[in-house]
């Protein structure tokens, strides 16, 4: 049995329900995410995804809005009644970020930063735990042994994509840990087809088939302007690919 | 649009049907494919995978019945109709083994043996073609060429895991590799549970997402006894396990 | 020409001469370490390495002593005049850990924590940067930037193993990165055999190659009793051991 | 102890006698082969290596002059006194193959095609078996049991690179094969720094690295005009450029 993780009264990761979180990879501008908030919402989206602090493999590259980021993303809650996943990457943010989000997202280049899990772990909100690109399962399975021995078992896994010899995406979306993670740990576990191939053109299959493997759903990287995207463009669907995605993904599990 | 490979009059693989090959790893025996024959022919299933000649990582191992098992599938075939696979591995052996089999079979370990891969090249039936374990997407189409370029077109891509530094199953099922392939090439494209993940408690999760995300079929190991089985009984699914696999299969399949 | 880095008036890393650091992986007691320093001293050993902070994957393990473990390198270093290396793993651990080390130690578990990386870039102390155990070459080289773009360019790479599809080392030693990172940066570099291959018996050949393909130095496990560890034994050196690895380099240096 | 593999009346390979051999990847025609064999005479090299049979993975690219090229493999052989090793592909060319060569080389595409092991494995000359791209070390010791099984243990591992996530070199050459594979077979084993790196700049530090640790010879790609070579330009030396790796080497070598 997958653990019911719970977001909001009505709203659980690890239920029945197949969950679909998106948002783009950087929260860039208030105008950026007014747009997305305004579509999102019509489109029944309950959880917003969105980069305040970005792990930038490059130090000149953009490094995200900070705090004034999640205040933007407060807004959008409050105006709206969406849920916010952000990345936290220093654990001295982690309880100022408190008031801003409702899921603490740990990123894969900090899966081992045991400071930082520590300090989530010391929460209580739900953390949203992504695989390491070369983390072993059982690695992962301690990454969130370190959350929860401070007290906090509201965890949700997220297979991102490994790295492995292949050339051709970005990482290796590796579908098989849904059921391995569900065999080792009642947690629930999502599936990031946006990280874990790194093409737009593979996120509608890489999605279709995290369904059908058993995931408990998905976090997809959208943006309204992909194209002037100031991270992971390639990877993120406009509003009507995303449209598209859902109207797919929703036809599916009424199937199931 | 992918490429219809036909296997018989009213058989293709690569059309509308998703086809779901079966078989045990080796042929063990004339009473072990006999059990397999009846019951196989009361599911429906219409291709039989079986291995005579088998590539054992040490040379202690049961290395197949050669052609004596060659002989046995071929009796399957005439008693029951069912078409059949089977892996070779010496480029002498492939003219002989043309009267007994529908299509030839190139292991993982095979895919860059290029006499082998000419030697199928330049005969007139379908091609089963595994990628290799540590095989770009690019090599995997490099290694087809080989086979098309003396004039064979009849090629079925199988995609069987890769080798990863991934701990806990035999090798990584890498299902991205079906929208990437179908991206490259019109060939069909397959899926190898048993060989891709290891374990028999993976391969109808694998199987479901390979549906999924639009592989055109399955090649699965079954055995009557997979505790018995002389290789790969860990990855056999016995006949009742084969037979609950195949109903949600076709589940699945009526909703598309 | 690599740079070379101060440690102390006449001690250098990048400079001619060939340094070996060695010590415990883990500071476990004052006895251990007074034991150490002894034969340390007699040795000729200048730097010491010892982990206060262990960044263990399983949260069960033993974490380290903590300052309590810097305070008794800190003894060493003032009764014989060593060096210090040891492993920080919180940004807010930074500025305490100052006084009591020589050099700070980022481990591959933390090569992508940039706000570990900011933190020590803002001191005036040398910064030893372990490889990520996926990490390729310019990420490795971006992680020194978010030290080198807070003022500190004291920085001194650290090949410990990267993690592959091979079974029998606990990492791949990749010997191959000493003469790329030196045609990519001016940054010394040196191996840490001991974590690159997890096996004692095979320290002294990869210590043998590392001189010999270009490295600035080696950084070993050494523990007066390998056996009774509380990590990392099977890696570990003992006393005696390391004299004869120490002879054995010596008398390569001195042909150079 | 490493056992000694008899190459002719005083030349072994496995014993105390480091041996570098050399030649271009493929043989391109006989003008290019005689200069080769003037210049490598002059320099004392035994053993020439060079490419008939060409495993190429694109079919359209030069597959290698065949027994063209064996035959004027021969000449060489004939003129100068020099031992030849060279790939064979295919299991039917064994034989023929056996009046040419001195040593049958089994490149890394084939290491696991059994039929060509067990071929080879039934002539009484000696075997150079390199390891294949993603073979574990006891999966390239079980195919030099393919080999043995036959009768023929006269045979010379080589180490030629992994395949691994790095994307800077054509291949991770992983030297610690040499001392590994030491500890499980009595079997000498040389390095091949070309194919290893795929790039010239790292041939030396790479062949330097190779003898202290303990590797039995090196195999070397050398063409005399390595920008218009048919195959593997950018990974092979000149003859001005081996000249002075070979006088490193046999420094380094009078030091031992």
């Amino acid at each position: 049995m997958t653990r019911k993780i719970k977001i909001d009264d009505d709203l659980y990761i690890g239920a029945d329900e197949f969950i679909v979180i998106a948002g783009p990879c950087a929260v860039e501008s208030q105008d950026q995410m007014d747009l997305i908030g305004r579509e999102f919402h019509k489109l029944g989206v309950k959880i917003i995804r969105g980069g305040a602090f970005k792990p930038r493999t490059n130090p000149q590259s953009f490094q995200g809005l900070g705090f004034e980021g999640l205040r933007i993303l407060k807004a959008l809650k409050d105006a709206y009644g969406f849920k916010i996943v952000s990345e936290i990457l220093d654990p001295r943010d982690v309880e100022e970020a408190y008031d801003y989000i409702d899921i603490y997202q740990i990123g894969s280049r900090n899966m081992q930063n045991y400071s930082l899990l520590r300090e989530v772990g010391r929460q209580d909100k739900p953390v949203l735990l992504k695989r390491g690109m070369n983390a072993t399962y059982d690695e992962w399975l301690n990454a969130s042994d370190y959350i929860s021995i401070e007290g906090n078992n509201n965890i949700i896994l997220c297979e991102r994509g490994i790295r492995t010899f292949n050339d051709y995406t970005r990482n290796t979306l590796n579908l098989m840990s849904v059921p391995i993670m569900k065999s080792k740990t009642d947690y629930p576990i999502i599936a990031d087809p946006s990280h874990g191939t790194g093409r737009r053109d593979l996120i509608l299959p890489a999605s279709k088939a995290a369904l059908a493997i058993g995931a408990d759903g998905l976090i997809i990287e959208v943006h309204p302007e992909p194209e002037k995207a100031l991270s992971d463009g390639n990877q993120s669907l406009n509003i009507d690919e995303f449209k598209g995605l859902l109207k797919e993904i929703n036809g599916l599990k009424s199937e199931k």
